[in-house]
């Protein structure tokens, strides 16, 4: 009984992720974390690397039970990160969590990143329903990267969270974590996103059959402000976690106050 | 070779959309703004809603010219909103685009919707390569509906953004028109996102022959501050169209300030 009591008082901690419920990160991420709260996942059947905030309009979604060592529950979900929380919140729970935690990712999510991430579109669908959510991101694609130095700090970062829960200063936060040996890693840094771009090169490639061309999309990243030593990008480089407060107001407040008349044509 | 001259020095617009290529919106779009420059159309072919600033690197993509009334020249694109200007930009345009424009989309982008939206992924993936980029939305989901009045002022704000193309006080815009007669349309406002939310309710269906059941993403929008009057969702209601500066930079400049040695734990 007191167990039971103990139990529902702890923070209930909902995990997604967008590499899919078998990635090694989010593994990693709940072995680390799950000592703070109750842990649901509800997490991608396969990867959704790349699908923004994007949700599914045009299909039913799917979701079961799913075997997840470390985790109180977890269910795989057919859709994407932001269908996760969203199928989470309004199907699978029955009470709001106190927080979401969505990676560990196998890729940068820094600068640019951002608005690509799943991670983060399922960090920003927390967000929006006014639920402190994290996403954690590690800058290296291995699907068998080393997560023990990321583990770690996500560990020390929810930890600070959990403890503070009812007052904390932001809402949403984008983590991104160094690619180095713990001992190697000199602090963490809160930071601004880095203005950024994708250069990308589509590679040509022939179907067999028909030999219709077909393109691959790849490119190379380019940091528009490279000297700006207050950005994820720069203290990323320097060997720090770049932590980013995230806000899902789009609005381009320096333009706003420019333009307040412009179309007034009418 | 006058009129070579002539076509050359047009500004290059470059049109994209997330209801597909085939869709109404995108048609009266061409018709209504092809005279102000030489319009190159890359759209999706097929229904993209709701896919977000989600990017396709899990599979090719394919690009056909197809036919469009009034464009100077049209590709349909296997891929997302944010491929088919990424693939535009850096594949099938011999220059960078004076001005791209993404819509006239089916239904409502305003407050929340920004972040779900295909259109506005496009838009904001013109923006991140520094191209000024605009998102028409009307606030019908209609797939007949009508686009005489949304046409017409989208007409004027391309007019007006074509004259000013070298020193315009915004990078990107989200523009969305009320679902009303032209003559009913009180005017333009430039304001910001409104904070809202969809409240879920997934409705559950069985597969006919497994008996499994599946959930339909389905919900209702809630405006967070009604009463706030400088916000897109208010002048919506009150009749004008709702033009809103949209930045990339997600970072919660409040929240930076707020917290910036709340992790120094080591």
């Amino acid at each position: 009984m007191e167990e039971t009591l103990e139990t529902s008082s702890r923070p209930l901690i909902l995990v997604t992720n967008d590499d899919g419920i078998f990635a090694k990160g989010i593994r990693e991420l709940v072995k680390a974390i799950h000592e703070f709260g109750e842990v649901v996942v509800v997490a991608p059947d396969k990867p959704q690397s790349g699908k923004s905030h994007a949700v599914t309009l045009d299909a039913p979604l799917w979701y079961t039970v799913s075997k997840f060592e470390d985790a109180d529950r977890a269910y795989k979900c057919t859709g994407t990160p932001s269908d996760c929380i969203k199928i989470a919140l309004f199907r699978i729970m029955d009470r709001k969590p106190d927080l979401i935690i969505s990676g560990i990712n196998h890729g940068s999510n820094s600068s640019i990143n951002i608005v690509y991430s799943g991670t983060m579109g399922a960090a920003m669908e927390g967000a929006i329903h006014g639920i402190p959510s994290v996403g954690f991101s590690l800058l290296s694609f291995n699907s068998d990267a080393d997560f023990a130095a990321a583990a770690h700090y996500a560990a020390m970062i929810t930890e600070r969270i959990v403890e503070n829960i009812k007052s904390l200063p932001f809402l949403c936060l984008n983590v991104n974590i160094p690619n180095l040996p713990e001992n190697e890693i000199k602090g963490i840094r809160v930071v601004r996103q880095s203005r950024g771009e994708w250069i990308e090169s589509f590679v040509r490639n022939y179907h067999p059959s028909t030999k219709r061309p077909y393109y691959w999309l790849t490119g190379e990243y380019h940091n528009l402000e490279p000297e700006s030593v207050d950005t994820d990008s720069y203290v990323l480089e320097d060997g720090y976690i770049a932590v980013q407060p995230v806000t899902v107001d789009c609005t381009d407040y320096g333009a706003l106050s420019a333009m307040e008349n412009y179309f007034d044509v009418k």
